[in-house]
């Protein structure tokens, strides 16, 4: 079994889409190759069911197959968290604990939407953190565009001193660069536990945010092997040398992160790439026209051609 | 068996609580005796599993077998609705299919977040409709105040029009009156079939909405026989005496009617009133202060006063 | 000059129409006609310029015109708080300080929409407060309904706490009740000052707010008469005489408070009971139908009939 | 003076900011400077008192004096669009009609918040387009990110069809670019005329869609020249070359990109480099962290080598 995550986990945990076949239906091969796929690329952990895996689509049974497939094939190599956000704890509960018995190593947890003051924040985190049981180690997503949910600063380091076993924040507020130096600012610090932060929000950010402490990334870009190098680099120092990568992938990056349609446009690129049977995304939910294939074709050789370059 | 849906349904459908015990378990001999209370009542009709149904908070297994238990007690004698809202079709297919199996009358679709055009709803009702197949009549619920998504009423016509499946209209915008108007007049002329209208939103204009059309109302007040005699007295003529004896509760309606906190205060009257053996709502959920049970009690006493004015 | 509003001001400010002509140009003699008849009716408060008073459809100079108009006329004899929420605070800053000038009681700020922290707001309710200078008392405006902006308590008392020119609450958070037993209970204690509370939300639960300490009611009720005597007889111990009194008002009131089209209902009324020359809200803006006209009609003669039968 | 705004109109149409000296007034010595710099660029038209420009934070009186600055320095040289969104028909008439009369090309109007179907969206903009008069020629603003208003392209078509005088579409959903190749693919055909479409969203997406048929950008980005070189390249047929150009620039792109401070970013870029005697944005608004000025810094250090090295 993998370690639990902890406060200073880094590098990358790539977040996994669920891959289906062209009928729908839970494509378990197409699985094992992504999980060889991201450990072939250098990530440090993964994250599976979150809100680009398609988690609300599954069936309460299908969760559980993907969960048992993906930690199976891992099988410990690298820490999994798993995404168990939802509307009652009781399901929270239930799900966190059968996870962790097959050997996840943690969860993590957005708020509902809804909860629209600190208060009623701290309160659902006391809430949820008590259904969990305190041996469940949770990242804490941070993600308004998506939930409608405004955390604080003040309020991420309430919760986090409160709870012990939240280690981990998911940082994807935008733009939030500030807000993440601040809370690298203030934690470890004499009273305050440390944080470990993963940025997302398909890291259209990320060497400003690891020039500003970020642990490394928590994103699903198709493109993994670059998050990793770019973590990798900028922890060895190079910090130009990372930028320089990055900004090569940045009209990629800047593609994938299109809310909504993003997720249909890295399902086709891991196609592309000979890693999903299908780009199947379950309905509801988007499609890509001609023109968007047209576009990506364009830019994957723009990108191998700048790659090229760079030698 | 019960009847299916119908564009004729009218009368009261009210919206089913689901009973727990105080330690959050599925409280099965309350929902048998809320069952039995409810059709004592008089109802014509019963939802389950709507949002005031705590659905998300329940496993997929015990959404089943409350639903198998409602209908088994139910019978067959009122047509019972299951509310199916969710973010996959795939699930909310295999819900449907599952409860009209044993023998739900209907299905209740409110739209998912962020269909914010109107061509984005129709090809959303598009969808659920062929995932669901034709032979599943459908409620459409609109209900913005929850979901965040506002029909107009050409698209509530334009998907009726489009899905002879749906069949009944759960009306709760608010402020909606007009809307209401419209779709009554609007509806059941040369080329656009009837609908029913049942009305939500607690009922706070349930005389105003059947004077301008609707055919009931669809939804959870702890006090059933109100609805059911203001729905049977306007029926019968009794336009006046419809509304003297709802504006003799009204102040409990309005009571009831407050978003979140209601579903607290709607189970503890029925606990009070011995149909629950616990007011139970599963966390988060709300719950009552001293203040509002003491404000409560004065609530139900100044109403029982009134109503033994009245004769 | 009327004494500026301050920590202990009760009973009914009245939230005012802004009169237009049919054809949408400010009603001066409307103006003096509707001051005459809220002091009539026995208001201890006036409120210009809010949301409802259509401020944000006036002119710069309109606005000058129409405070000026209504201060003249109250002529001391009553506090007038003038609404002066805004996008920027140097215009905030200069319209408060020219109607102080004039002679206005106080000035109403509600947040900026997008304040959606705590750390947000405060920041925020400083700067203003800095802004306006310490000598400008300021009635905060809670009314998340319209703002998008959550208070919690705790963020209430601090601001309060941290500017004493916040002396004054207009509530109407909805579900709010329990926020407002929580601010009078912890206002006017040894460290945390006291606040006046004045309730709004088209007063819909005025006795129950009444029944947990709040000092009176902001809002614009066509019929400021009950208003006024709900409150007196409240205060006099007659706590139920209060609420009866109440109640044979809340058709009424229940269908004043629909959100948007409430404010076309509200001068309808005002136009039928002589006070405005017309009932006209200014593009774009709600108008009533052939069927609202008639449901209004009818509610307003079961008023009368109602009224009559309790002498 | 120059011409209208019209169905044809292209090139770069840059969002002006409003300059303001330390104190927080109004600067008309780098209005001045700003104009010409913007001239300098080759800029084929002008946007002011946009939600960048901080229109809301402004008198009416500074309003029109900034308006009459900016119309009497560019001189007619290119056509200088006005926006004027606003709360009142009234407030929107007088001021389209006080700018027209000094020479503006047109007016740009973006919806009112609380517009959330179809049908409300279609009656504003005949109201909108009733009260201006047929002679003022209109730029429809897409950008729920700020309006939380949607548009479907149905929606637009139908708008622009009904109203003559709506030449020029303002594109800026995000994401977009299926609905912008629609809306180019639809009009321009035998019933529907051809619509003016320019790109704002910061430009994040500017070479795809300008490859999706845009005719060009209407964005406050601090580096001008770059969107006008970009639009000719691409006119002139070499698409790669713009886009080579653009993803040069689009690490600064992205960052001036950030809803709220990027508009501090743009002030702060705009009076390094010579243009804006001072930064300042009026309260309440964002403002930079010394962490932010040497990111910057280290941005535009960045961009500078990268362009020596494309030469």
């Amino acid at each position: 079994m993998s370690t639990l995550i902890h406060r200073h986990s880094d590098g990358v945990f790539i977040i996994a889409a669920t891959p289906f076949a062209g009928d729908g239906a839970l494509d378990l091969d197409s699985t094992d190759r992504m999980v060889d796929f991201y450990l072939d690329c250098g990530v440090t952990g993964m994250t599976i069911l979150g809100i680009m895996g398609e988690a609300p689509k599954l069936s309460g049974e299908e969760s559980q197959v993907f969960a048992r497939r993906v930690l199976d094939r891992v099988a410990g190599r690298v820490p999994v968290i798993v995404g168990v956000s939802g509307a009652g704890l009781d399901n929270m509960a239930r799900l966190s604990h059968s996870v962790m018995d097959m050997g996840a190593a943690g969860v993590m947890v957005a708020p509902m939407p809804g909860l629209l003051t600190e208060t009623k924040l701290k309160g659902y985190f006391a809430q949820v953190c008590g259904a969990l049981g305190p041996d469940v180690p949770i990242c804490l997503q941070d993600y308004p565009q998506t939930t409608g949910v405004q955390f604080s600063v003040e309020t991420i380091l309430d919760i986090a001193r409160a709870n012990p076993q939240v280690v981990m924040l998911k940082h994807e507020d935008w733009p939030g660069l500030n807000k993440l130096s601040r809370v690298r600012a203030e934690t470890g610090t004499g009273d305050m536990p440390r944080l470990s932060i993963l940025v997302g929000n398909a890291a259209l950010f990320l060497p400003q945010e690891l020039q500003r402490g970020a642990d490394g990334a928590m994103t699903g870009f198709a493109y993994p092997e670059m998050l990793v190098q770019v973590v990798e680099r900028h922890k060895a120092g190079d910090v130009d040398g990372a930028e320089d990568l990055f900004d090569a992938y940045l009209p990629m990056v800047r593609y994938e992160q299109q809310l909504g349609i993003g997720l249909a446009i890295r399902k086709e690129i891991l196609h592309r790439r000979g890693v999903l049977a299908a780009p199947k995304v379950r309905a509801p939910g988007p499609s890509l026209t001609k023109a968007d294939h047209a576009e990506l074709t364009r830019l994957m050789s723009r990108l191998d051609k700048k790659l090229g370059e760079m030698g």
